[in-house]
């Protein structure tokens, strides 16, 4: 009766009021995502609010930070250019945000890539995904996942500008007896056309501060991973001139390795955008601009021959060819038997990447 | 005394007599090599010759005339432009003859390579090569071996023009026990950047012919084996408009596999040269030269991540990696997310890369 209406009328003002704060918020926050994000999170910002204490929920919003921070910085060196955004779902579970620019000023192509995805993995995909290949006990032959990533490489146009490339993730699997393993991955590492030593000490002395802040062994271990890890074999000679690299680490413990690649992944602007600047305004010559070319011609024979992460994408059904290909540059060359002349700049950068140096101590 | 010194200058003047001749017979066989080949066979003339009934003696032959007869083919279409000849060792045994031409009037790169190679295999190795992965018994973990072949891609200028690729090898392993495996391998595929369906015909019907010359079953069969063969998984794409491909082929006899090798090689010139002609001076702008580059990126990628050959090339120590990476086009493009509009000429190729057609009947 009456009460039963005054009930009803009082439940639906405040489903009323409710809906009012509910659209308020969204709007704040809608403004708030477009400041700090270039898309809304996977996720999405209610369930990571919801959830903000747990490691997942920090890691992903420090991976949209970390693109967000890149791409504006990158933005600023190439303003004539825009990174386009494209969200994409994996009908598997998640998705992801791929931000890229091309045929810049400065740059030739720049990817910078958000991947939150889960699902089920096959206990021998899941033995694959760690370094370490440990093997996991799964009920009914699924385990339970969760992997997110921000991963970018960016091609300059100006041979005097290196490539740069890094990527921060974060791996979750869940054992038939609910225990959960987790590690982290990542790396940040340098390709220069022709070496210009005060850049190298730059780039791994940003690298290495960033390290030191939690383990003096750090750096020096993850800078040798690096030289080892991006190693054209059948050239004999590494990629760049490295960086950092590490994978499957779970100790000391989850909070401290966040704590490091977060370290390492707010030192990306700081390692590279001064290099940019530099240089980006240097004049060359077009055979520096043709050896360039052939410089990235080694950098596609390393990602699609060798680089894990390219490897297990295009294998992985399901996975985002174009974002996974993003690494690839622009435009690359191949000559028969190139040889570049003895004492020459071109010889110079060769023998450094056939006999890797330490650019910090 | 004075009968032995007779004697002695009998001798001494069969000997000059002998050096003689056969000097004279190295000048008519310098004269002989000069026409028929691009440079002396790897196991040299007089080793043939004695031993010309074997068949691996009939087969460095071949790839030694298929050589030299697609070089000068080649070589007329693109006057201007000339093959460099390089011969190289193989420190383990055996060597090869690499002939390439780049930056040509005709061709951006053409290459034509021979490589006849000996020594010992490991168990794992021989097993790995034979496309059914036969197991094959050893003594001492180590299987004697002679691997020879011609392999051949020529990438033109003009995007009107496709990329053709051929291989034609043939493997012998020595078991334990001294029982001699031997099979042959190889084909011919074309790939063009735009779909010509009077070019596909006439590449599939000069194949065809040369096929069922031997067996009316062998092309509908290689025609299939080379579609599965050439499929660039992660694009859902096949790299090229096909041709044939056939591995570890060793039946029904030696010498009927070897005819049926011989007439695939002897079809590379009429299956490619008239393509060549027809469309060497056609007209094109510079979008299509664009997509002629996307192609040429996907060429890369199929190579890289897929091709056995290169594969197992780059994974050979001693194996010789500019001939490997010859096949690598002189440039090559990535695009982020190109997708030619709907019922254009590029969506047209795509559609035949993607569902593969059916030439000949």
């Amino acid at each position: 009766g009456a009460l039963g209406g005054l009930w009803l009328g009082l439940w639906r003002w405040q489903q009323a009021a409710m809906a009012a704060s509910e659209e308020a918020e969204d709007e704040k926050e809608e403004e708030e995502l477009r400041r700090r994000f270039m898309a809304p999170p996977v996720s999405g910002m209610r369930e990571l609010r919801r959830r903000r204490r747990e490691l997942r929920s920090r890691m992903e919003l420090l991976i949209m930070e970390t693109q967000a921070e890149v791409c504006r910085a990158l933005g600023e060196l190439d303003p004539g250019a825009a990174f386009a955004v494209d969200t994409w779902e994996r009908k598997e579970g998640g998705g992801g945000i791929s931000c890229v620019l091309q045929d810049g000023e400065v740059f030739e192509k720049a990817g910078v890539n958000v991947s939150v995805v889960f699902g089920l993995l096959s206990e021998e995909a899941a033995r694959q995904m760690r370094s370490r290949g440990k093997a996991l006990k799964a009920r009914d032959g699924k385990l339970p996942f969760c992997a997110m990533g921000v991963s970018s490489v960016i091609h300059p146009k100006n041979p005097h500008v290196p490539t740069m490339h890094f990527n921060y993730r974060y791996f979750e699997i869940e054992e038939a007896d609910g225990t959960k393993q987790w590690w982290f991955g990542g790396g940040t590492d340098l390709t220069p056309a022709y070496l210009n030593e005060e850049d190298a000490v730059h780039f791994h002395k940003t690298l290495k501060e960033a390290c030191d802040k939690h383990d003096l062994k750090l750096y020096p271990k993850y800078k040798k991973w690096c030289d080892d890890y991006f190693y054209i074999k059948h050239r004999g000679e590494r990629r760049g001139i490295g960086g950092i690299f590490f994978d499957d680490v779970d100790s000391p413990s989850k909070e401290e390795v966040f704590q490091f690649v977060k370290s390492c992944a707010k030192a990306v602007v700081p390692c590279y955008v001064p290099i940019v600047k530099r240089h980006c305004h240097d004049s060359f010559t077009p055979e520096e601009k043709l050896w360039q070319q052939l410089r990235r011609g080694r950098y596609v024979e390393f990602n699609l021959v060798y680089d894990r992460g390219t490897k297990f994408g295009l294998l992985i059904p399901g996975s985002r060819i174009e974002s996974i290909l993003m690494s690839m540059p622009l435009t690359a060359r191949w000559e028969y038997m190139h040889t570049p002349p003895e004492s020459s700049k071109e010889a110079e950068i060769l023998e450094v990447l056939r006999n890797p140096k330490d650019w910090v101590h």
